[in-house]
């Protein structure tokens, strides 16, 4: 009888993102605890989002098809949210197991195969990933396409873009991830997100701050690496009479004239718009030959992975960026509230 | 009667800290819930540890003297943990309260001061920063003091310094926070942390993962703006097949050749250090006079910051950083494992 | 635009129980998230135990027909845990909608209807009970039969039994139920629950002991009104010297000649074996007529309710307390141990 | 290096309350965290509350000397909550550690010494019971006591009283008190309490009901075995046409003509009173000697434990169960409302 560690994937303090699933299990799904009764899902809309990071739309992307059509089990009654939690899965039809099979002995670089077969042993689902795979995040867009439209109608608008992709600022990626994806190597990038309308006064001191909860769930989408608020570590080379920000009086509300502090002190909304931004590294899946271990012979040796794989994933990521802040951002709405 | 919104200060999973006080309250502490009895808790080790942090160390820091020293309230007998939740308290004693009695009406630029102002009305306690001072990194750097002890049992270590202050890299930063202050200006700079011997397989997948835990702990620390991991966001200039780590065994042991990854791969632990960086931008409160506003009167004003402030809190956030990291690693360790 | 009340489904502190699901949505499940890696599943022991709390098993239990077999949808690989979230649906299918049409505008009396309807307004799932059907019983039992599989390989063993019918202790309760039946009217009942095998030492003080951590699951399976541990009530007419467990040696474990604690002391397992009772009410849903109001009319009004009805769930709630306990001891289990 | 189980001692779901202390540490206190701003602390309403539950009442109560006048160390600005976390402190005077020293060894029948020793080993602080003591009900009254005068502005009003001491229902207890005083004996009994004014829709379905709240924090209130909503364990006899409330208007309001429901149905509240009962035990510390073990030398022993012991801590534990239902009913207030 071994001692084996296990895992929580449940996102939220007020309502509770659980997602469930592995790239190639029956199906992968969310559940989204505490929804609002009364809540008429646009289904159209939510189907426009979740295309945005389906593969197969572009070019670059991995050619893997898939429908994603969400099916709901529960927490609707025509379409209307009635309380109870919602659930949604998606089946994965399009799969082959056998692109896989290598990976089980032979751990690929800077992916969480070595991690999750130390955790998880033999029996972690190594097919496509499993539980690790980027697919999830399909899950994460339902529960975060929900959220963006109850904030659409308290008029938040959250909002993702591309900044950079390789050393490319706001320029034409597609070029240089085609001459990248033909010598079989892979891109990151940065994306920036910005979130208008938020009340002043949500999120709470020290550790419920409103940055530390966007932290943790976007440092739950795979591949991103740093995440930055305001103009986060550019500030580190400016003097404070010059990273802080004036506030004065427009119209009657009170305002900051430069957004510095990307809309958050001390943890707290100021009412100017939230920017944050993320780093995601290069797609670790390369066609290019890398230098691994066989965890089988305890041998160093050469992997070639085979199969599809997007060369840059970063365009397929804007949305689950804005996912991710829709969840964090509701949440924080949600925070209790005393009444004296 | 309002509506007003509440708040939460506790950090962890398996161990619980939970932080209280005010700048100008009688004292200030910290609850950790879930320490290990039978633990000999080495005092003279944390004063010194504490003392990292305390203002009036150098030429740079606030002239304001504070002994800092801990009263343990409970949770020890004879100094060794005995399983009852842990309470120590700092005395708050040197406290001039008539240095704020202006930053009621007028809130500092980049200061929590409106943001708490907006979520807790005229009740917010406004003297020295209330609850959100950095004074409360105290009773996080008792808290994380002790952790360090108890990962240092395990041959855990975990050591940050200052990579940066303003523009100035790896250098004497002394001479630049003299010129700045004699400004009456402030500088801010980058942490970096490493964390070395941390077994392979702590950390869970999506929104528990090491990475996220440690954001969510480290941006609780007034000021920080960042966090990446790794090495963050220059990894989205390299390609894929230079940011990748190569697995290889050195002398029957799993490693990588490079550490880009910064020693988390899918939320969880490789082997490999974890290294990740800070930014903490410059000191809002600066004695040049600023731009803000009058929320008695909701009119435009100037405002001169008196009173005695660090030109530069880099250095004295560099224990702030450790305790954070030891409290975010030790609470991971402990995460339940499952016999089968 | 109103305010809405919104809910909260999951148990467990290392595992999380995630119930979804109404009497009429497309499917009712679970997720299990916190599962070690590499447990083997026995799918002929669970659907035996699922088997127990069916209805249309005997003469006197409602005779809707529900397979009630799950689909593993996630968290397995060739029937293994794989470490990742575990989720099992039951699809709904022999549906009647039409029988519950009445109840939107008339509560049934001691049903969750009236509640349902104050906090979550007209888009309560209203059909069959909606997210507080009994039916959400079969997840639970999902959950708690691999929970009971797992404890098993640790020696553990948990057996409920009823312990009285109304009236009626340790008889034939058929005849009884029977006749209740024929008038239309409902009966409830006792179960007692044994856990043997615990360990000494499990449990927490205060808010996270045993005793409380059971009460919490087991008074979330509908009708349960009251929970008792140890000799519970009666407790209170002895004095304390008949009261208090004497403890002695035997075969070198220390063991107490009585077990009127019920295997719990301050929280914490003493190694005795657990012992506690739960009071289940009278089915709410009754043939004969009541007094009733209509919420659209606002006018006292009678119900009469019509379609399938248990006479007593009493039978069908014994494995729901077994699944219910081994889901709490389970969880304890997992609690975090500090290695000083 | 041995394996050292850990603890949590903090309760509520919106409100944090964290206790902290031992009987014979140099304090203990709590922390709540979550407290609105802005409310007015009526502290001698608060000191004639904690009164309630001190020693030294009457003439069978234990004779300990303890003031029990908290130190409030944060989260006040002249009286008033400024949204901080609010900590208070009783400092621990009148103790005699030598009562205690025999109970290192030979723990005591029906205490929690043996299951916490199990726990904690050696390092487990064994005076006065420790973490365990029943005077870390203080720190729960202060917590409560603050609950209760919010609720108080709010028109909800709990009041609890004994039901029974020993066989005695409704009667003069004080003879009987004295009798088994004088025998060395001791007396449990039970405790009813009812809370009106609490609004309808409060609490969540299944494992957040308010219900499973109550009892949450109920047990853990040293030697409360059993707790029971409406008329609890009395409705197993009952049918169900006996026992369903029904409905019908008064003055507008919908109301239940009988209470058997206790004011909670489905888990969530009714808007009728909330009425339940604990079942306290007799008090474990006895006069009389009794069977016991020693943990050193492996032998069965005697034991008579000497020093000051309540016969009946019955009287002293209703303001306690006010306070836990105060408590658990205000967190229950604040849970999250969505604005759709």
């Amino acid at each position: 009888m071994g001692e084996i560690l296990i895992m929580s994937n449940i996102y939220g303090k007020n309502i509770k993102i659980s997602i469930f699933g592995q790239s190639h299990s029956s199906a992968i799904g969310v559940t989204i605890d505490g929804l609002p009764a009364g809540f008429q899902v646009n289904f159209d809309e939510l189907r426009v989002f979740l295309q945005r990071r389906m593969p197969g739309q572009g070019s670059h992307t991995t050619s893997r098809k898939e429908p994603d059509e969400p099916e709901f089990l529960s927490g609707l009654v025509n379409g209307i949210t009635c309380g109870a939690p919602l659930t949604a899965i998606i089946r994965n039809t399009d799969v082959r197991s056998d692109d896989y099979e290598q990976l089980r002995d032979i751990p690929r670089p800077s992916h969480a195969d070595y991690a999750a077969y130390i955790k998880y042993g033999k029996a972690h689902d190594v097919r496509g990933g499993g539980h690790f795979s980027g697919r999830l995040t399909a899950p994460l867009c339902i529960a975060g396409g929900i959220c963006l439209q109850i904030l659409w109608q308290k008029e938040i608008e959250i909002a993702a873009h591309i900044k950079s992709i390789g050393n490319i600022s706001n320029s034409d990626f597609d070029t240089e991830i085609a001459a990248v994806r033909a010598q079989g190597d892979s891109l990151g990038g940065i994306i920036e997100c910005s979130a208008i309308g938020v009340p002043a006064g949500i999120g709470e001191p020290m550790f419920d701050g409103m940055e530390n909860r966007l932290a943790s769930i976007l440092l739950g989408i795979p591949a991103v690496k740093g995440v930055e608020f305001g103009n986060g570590f550019e500030a580190v080379a400016l003097r404070g009479s010059e990273n802080n920000d004036s506030f004065y009086y427009e119209e009657g509300r009170i305002k900051t004239r430069t957004n510095n502090h990307g809309g958050i002190l001390g943890g707290i909304t100021s009412g100017m718009p939230i920017i944050f931004r993320v780093a995601i590294k290069p797609t670790a899946s390369i066609a290019l030959e890398q230098d691994s271990v066989n965890l089988k012979t305890h041998e160093n040796t050469k992997l070639k992975i085979t199969g599809r794989h997007d060369p840059c994933i970063v365009p397929r990521a804007v949305p689950c960026v804005e996912a991710a802040a829709a969840i964090a951002i509701y949440d924080a709405l949600l925070d209790p509230r005393g009444y004296i």
